[in-house]
């Protein structure tokens, strides 16, 4: 089974790397852009196969190495295999 | 209109900090983890409401800025305002 995790900034939390993102965006002609706001993004592939074990693990992931939960959320999509 | 973009490795190409956070989930104890790839997520609020442009728009800025496509794919993902 396939696990995606997106870790985000917390709201309220400066994020530079947006506001470079943004910036640039607006130089390179691009209008409308109201905010930027940029993650990471990890791709695990497990050997589990039951959906609920697979989530416990990866929630237990990123609660310890993944996530910085002071201040990141964590968002998990479990994927069939093969996408 | 909220935009996400995943911006991922292309497969082959090599990813050490994908590699690092699957040597650490090891050295914690996760058992039962394959493999392990890292990308960016960057979440755009955008003024545009027409969901077609808004797509053309984001694409666009992938091509010009956001991801690198010689080892980098994108994909788009366009979320009703409010998440």
């Amino acid at each position: 089974m396939k696990a995606r995790v997106l870790i985000t900034l917390k709201t309220g939390v400066l994020d530079p790397q947006g506001k470079a993102v943004q910036k640039a965006l607006g130089t390179l002609g691009f209008d409308g852009v109201d905010n930027v706001r940029q993650g990471k993004v990890i791709e695990i592939d497990l050997t589990e196969t039951d959906e609920t074990a697979a989530y416990a693990k990866v929630s237990n992931m990123c609660d310890k190495l993944l996530a910085n939960t002071v201040i990141e959320n964590y968002q998990i999509e479990l994927l069939p295999d093969g996408t």
